[in-house]
């Protein structure tokens, strides 16, 4: 009876965006449990565009993930057997378990999911390292004071939506660049953005001008590249410019685009940051109940892209980031295997 | 009796390096001085690379000097001739007073110049725009603590070289990079700089390896380019990067190269600033008696490169800049016209 796992392993450092054969998909027998451990079947993978960072080579913030390892990611699953005395089967949890099917885990980095707050997808998003990331970047690294201007890039992703709402509370005048006029009529129409721009089709920079005219106090960057340079030539003087990500650079063949245009934080006495949302660790409780609160008060609109399928599509799934075809926060929603 | 002025006036924007032909010489009497004003005669005028920005069209954090305006600079000279109450004919003035022979002024950001304290050409350096530059941008922005490692480029330059003294005095471990064999022992053997990297023959990463084996905590940026960018590979965990310059790129004729590998800051959870001197205005006192009891101790060494020469020369000694002739503040004396 013991339950065949499904993993996606690492099988190669990818050139450009990642392709399905980077990975091998692997199905072996889950092994026997040791005492303090337990399993989990996992129910709903997290996909983010950090993961393409960590099938890179080379120093970064966490090591890469090995060839041959499963790849890594977060998920919500169930506790399907148990030899650890804090985890009883049928148990809801949140962990990297991993691209795979089954888990097995000593409880290291698990949290119990409390699903009478709000739907297990929601744990992955605003409730999950997602909505952490853009509370503490925008207000611990952005520091946006009520009236000024916050620009967020990235603004229909998962991290942008949140970002530019928590602006919004924090009433501030939030201007968002997406991609398509769908994501920019969800930002004005359902999230209270104030403006939104279309990169892809309307002129960026005329856009900006119009949308800030008083510049712009905090850029919230999910995604870099020509993007990055734009903002940067709107900057108001003493501008906090956020490094949360840099999209459009994770798949880049030739060395990252710089901001051309970084001078402009000499000029406006500006300064660029970086964070990482770890580092907020033992504040975690704090975010959360923020974001629990403005969820039930109607002011934090949480979206997730569920996706239902099998484990078979994470590749597919995963490239979705890249191409730009999730709104807010995108899950892979595993079903049984119908194969 | 009224004395000829001799101006250089901004002819054209230039494109690249400037050249002789970006200004033009003009010679004119001297006004009449109305009430309030009195008349400077310039004894040493201060040659910086920030001059060569405000040559260009465009935003920036003072206005560009017009065409046909004369060329903008800081200088020293004596009071030639008064119809104000506070300047006395033989007062030595600091002041903004712009590339000519003589200049009047109603005293709008004049200062007096205690030669008791230092020779004049001090007053442009250390105890100047210069060294305050250094000494706000480095302790203000940059942050070091004890035993941290300094990178400063620029090193062997007016604001590098002091900065870097600054950093060593606070407890730094004080890296410098600079052009050639000479600057580079003067860092180390005359300014007590733990180690110097000559970019024009060192291997840089290399270097940067070997002299930063736990990674640069504060950049103190003066050239910006593919020093920048090798730096921000060697960030330690929360490094300050202040952006107080950027020499390589002053005369780029493509749009300037931005530091490809800004993902670091995310990385290493760095920042990136910029800064102007002119903000920290209120606390010049309290820098210039630091600088001068540091200058007095013996801790701070001051070295300005004095070329002596007439007004003509200004094109030719201000280019000394952008081809790495200077170490330490360059002055042009002004003596008198020759021809």
């Amino acid at each position: 009876m013991t339950p065949l796992n499904g993993q996606w392993r690492l099988a190669a450092r990818p050139v450009g965006l990642a392709k399905p054969s980077d990975w091998v998909y692997v199905e072996e027998p889950v092994p026997e449990l040791a005492d303090g451990q337990f399993l989990v079947r996992l129910e709903y993978l997290s996909l983010d565009p950090a993961m393409r960072g960590w099938m890179n080579e080379g120093r970064s913030y966490v090591p890469p993930v090995a060839i041959g390892e499963v790849m890594r990611a977060g998920g919500i699953g169930r506790v399907a057997d148990s030899r650890h005395r804090d985890y009883a089967v049928g148990d809801q949890v949140h962990g990297v378990f991993g691209v795979q099917r089954f888990a097995i885990s000593d409880g290291t980095g698990v949290t119990p999911v409390d699903t009478t707050l709000a739907p297990a997808p929601v744990h992955l998003g605003v409730l999950g390292t997602t909505g952490l990331t853009a509370y503490f970047g925008l207000l611990d690294i952005g520091r946006p004071e009520p009236g000024q201007t916050v620009v967020v890039s990235g603004a229909a992703g998962a991290v942008g939506s949140v970002a530019g709402q928590i602006a919004r509370i924090k009433g501030c005048r939030v201007v968002g660049i997406a991609g398509g006029p769908e994501k920019c009529e969800w930002l004005t129409q359902e999230l209270g953005f104030d403006a939104a721009i279309d990169y892809k089709r309307d002129d960026l920079r005329a856009q900006l001008r119009e949308h800030t005219p008083d510049g712009v106090d905090v850029y919230f960057d999910n995604v870099g590249g020509e993007i990055l340079d734009e903002v940067l030539r709107r900057l108001a003087r003493g501008a906090r410019v956020v490094i949360c990500g840099a999209i459009s650079q994770y798949n880049a063949e030739q060395p990252p685009k710089g901001p051309a245009n970084y001078l402009q934080l000499l000029v406006m006495r500006a300064s660029m940051t970086g964070f990482l949302v770890f580092d907020f660790a033992k504040r975690y409780p704090e975010g959360v109940a923020q974001l629990a609160g403005w969820l039930r008060s109607g002011d934090l609109r949480s979206r997730e892209d569920v996706v239902c399928g099998d484990l078979h599509r994470f590749p597919e799934v995963f490239l979705m980031l890249f191409r730009g075809e999730n709104t807010g926060k995108l899950v892979l929603q595993l079903v049984e295997d119908e194969r």
